[in-house]
């Protein structure tokens, strides 16, 4: 048994030095990749050296190494084997010397967290009011894969080359006919900048928008942790701001904000939309300031109100907006597809920024996406998920005022695929929200988007995956774990 | 005649400050974005007062705006009428107060260019030596698209769900399987970072290694543009060093330097493989300075000789070195997938910064790449490639040989998709390269790639997307123009 010879091991010039190297560090990376299981017997010496046409010296030496290091046993007279107990900590463990590795890395980032810990936003009890997902079981795959398919026999066919970093002109098209006819985004296809989803629409007006250490940005709380942590990790002083039943309290953003972040028109978490008011109010601050607004506007394709307010974007006389838009909702998140309109003095710089990250988004899931919207699937889509959404949300809103009509109080929304409470008792949200996950239902509280400890009590309900009957049934399971 | 009520014309509350500014930003965004098309009559203020619910006053008082604004005009008795000579720029032109618009903007973005310039790194002439491209003509996308189909098959069923900013396991797997069998690279499936392509990965290191203003890093001179651009962006102190027959020049990196990038398998764009001796100097002066190595390994699945060297991450044992790797030339650009294999001590951070990013990598994408890699499509992709492009090799270097031979001395290379030659006459490079392109051949000059003048005269030409005969017919038009 031979099993080396099935491995690439490949040895570099006869240097002896390099050899024994080369052959200990890829006979240990095989043993840590498991491509050498533990417990199998190491082929003899002698024919090792054979086979690669090294001397016995070095597999010798080689071997020693390796036994010195725990990655071989030898048993007595039989040979040389992997060793069994290998821990697989082996190579993650920092050995002597090790533990200053990661002052490597830059101080901030060593620090840093994700946005919402590690792992999915929440683990996946059996109904689950998850956040900030659609129902893809409804998505017109058959549709997708023959776009898709069409695609890339096209995409075959044509001449290799590298595209334009600010997107494929026909999806900067789609989307800038798209979002000016349902959002009244005021947007030519020039302004779209095609972005890895929404979060790198984030990332690089981060990077672009902020002097590190110097520029102070005001975001609503509570809000998006990961819009706030793309601006920390590009150097913001970010400022949270109160929200309340008219959205974010313009008065309180500090004077010298020159970057507010709002989502207007379904606040996240709490869902209310921004009143004209406050619209006008934040508009003039931006003006007077010369400061931008980032308006995230991540669910608004599934309006359930008569008359919705327009994008901020709509009434921008002083070219500060920066409208971020995603198809992660209205579509499907694994689309990794979002966009930017913004304003023309910041386009050339947001398209280098957009380059230098990831050079640009990839091709054909632009080209599928780009034809999805142009022949109508994306408005005939949103169309039949808003009459579903809106059955889910009533079925919500009804459950609520029937089971919970004491304890909480839905906050008023038109729009969406969420739904906020505030708790009327004294009861700990985090408590109630461990108690329902233990009886099988997943929900959020409120606190999980705030920064500080002013927000009050309150849970928050996703309703984009979760159907009729089973958001009845999680509401009764969460009043008994009430 | 009445086109505003296909518009998306939406009035927000009854108070008439806010109903006039969005009716005049409305009607101004559909002229500016072409809804409402240049010579198109608008309705009756009282038509339009009606449709809409609001008082003519409101009406009038919009389109007395818009007329003193210029885009609309009234004609005599006849009406209002979009404006015919409507220029284009009037929204890009900046307005008196808006020169100061780009000040928003974080000083050192607003100075950075394209790495290679706006738009293509190269306008394609008929007859192009086009670099960083493999000939896709010779992909098998019959397989893909079964692949992509099924992939969307498994996807449109399986559970909605946030997926691991790391990468999906599958593909981790597959990466660390095939990488570790081709190049000896030492990692297992928790070790790779799934990456926007090999830019990204760049990006993404250069965020977490790098501190700004602080941090000293060597590159390779002549180098790869885009690297450099994504260090300087993360406030590096780029530090040219130069390229030899032996790769970089280790002796001249500066003490001080705490990131050292390299191309050793095949250095772009010289071609030259890094000697092991120098391989061994530059592992040791990372071990002796506690500094990392970005080891781009970008097309060395194309191997022409026999016993390749290893990649510099098999020898290290100081767990610093970085493997970049990247499926854009091995399979195509369009598929914006490369990754890391990082040393465990980095893992987490580099996984937080991706998740910053742009959350993850588009999931279809990764499990139709899984699937390809897992099933063997890959590695008998690459065989296949390799036979053609070294073909491709031979004519070049043949033809450079026979019509170059006095003017020409192509840099000894065994792999990659391209090849450069140092000038041993006078001629200037631009010069040529310049009248290749006149007469449709498309190269470059290596100056292209390089920091300051002290890099020799030379020429690059790509062979990945070009065949056989095209290679010779340039060559001869080559010699014609020079």
């Amino acid at each position: 048994m031979e099993p080396l010879f099935e491995l690439a091991i490949r040895l570099p010039t006869r240097a002896s030095r390099g050899l024994l190297r080369a052959l200990h560090s890829q006979l240990r990376a095989a043993i840590i990749n498991g491509r050498l299981k533990p417990g199998v017997q190491m082929p003899s010496t002698r024919a090792l050296a054979a086979s690669h046409g090294v001397s016995r010296n070095t597999v010798l030496a080689a071997y020693a190494l390796l036994l010195g290091e725990g990655y071989l046993i030898a048993r007595g007279g039989s040979g040389t084997y992997i060793a069994e107990t290998l821990p697989r900590s082996l190579a993650d463990k920092p050995k002597a010397g090790e533990e200053s590795y990661d002052r490597r890395l830059n101080a901030a980032w060593r620090r840093r967290r994700p946005p919402f810990g590690r792992g999915a936003p929440q683990p996946a009890p059996r109904l689950s009011f998850q956040l900030g997902v659609p129902d893809i079981g409804l998505f017109p795959f058959d549709i997708w894969r023959r776009l898709s398919a069409r695609a890339l026999r096209r995409f075959a066919k044509a001449r290799p080359a590298y595209h334009d970093p600010q997107g494929l002109l026909t999806l900067r098209e789609a989307i800038a006919k798209h979002t000016s006819s349902t959002r009244a985004v005021a947007c030519r296809p020039d302004d779209v900048v095609v972005t890895a989803g929404a979060q790198q629409a984030f990332d690089l007006l981060a990077r672009t928008l902020v002097t590190p250490q110097r520029t102070v940005v005001a975001v609503e709380n509570p809000g998006y942790p990961p819009l706030r942590a793309a601006l920390i990790a590009a150097g913001a002083k970010v400022v949270p701001i109160p929200v309340d039943s008219e959205g974010l309290v313009v008065n309180g953003v500090p004077d010298d904000a020159r970057i507010i972040c709002v989502t207007p028109s379904h606040q996240f978490p709490l869902g209310t939309a921004m009143s004209m008011r406050r619209r006008t109010a934040l508009l003039e601050f931006a003006r007077a300031r010369n400061a931008v607004v980032i308006e995230d506007d991540y669910d608004c394709e599934f309006r359930f109100a008569d008359r919705p307010l327009d994008a901020l974007q709509t009434l921008d006389r002083a070219a500060c907006v920066f409208y971020v838009g995603t198809f992660s909702k209205s579509l499907f998140p694994a689309i990794r597809l979002g966009f930017v309109a913004c304003p023309p003095w910041a386009r050339r710089t947001l398209v280098t920024a957009k380059e230098y990250a990831d050079s640009r988004c990839p091709e054909l899931m632009q080209h599928t996406l780009a034809a999805f919207i142009a022949e109508g699937h994306l408005v005939r889509h949103v169309r039949k998920m808003r009459a579903i959404y809106s059955e889910r949300r009533q079925a919500l809103l009804h459950g609520l005022h029937s089971q919970f009509g004491h304890s909480l109080e839905p906050i008023p929304s038109a729009a969406g695929l969420h739904l906020a409470a505030f708790c009327k008792t004294s009861r700990d949200p985090d408590t109630i929200v461990e108690r329902a996950r233990l009886s099988g239902v997943g929900l959020y509280t409120l606190n999980r988007f705030a920064t500080g400890k002013n927000v009050p009590p309150g849970l928050v309900f996703g309703y984009g995956a979760i159907e009729k009957a089973a958001i009845t049934e999680g509401l009764t399971l969460l009043r008994r774990a009430w």
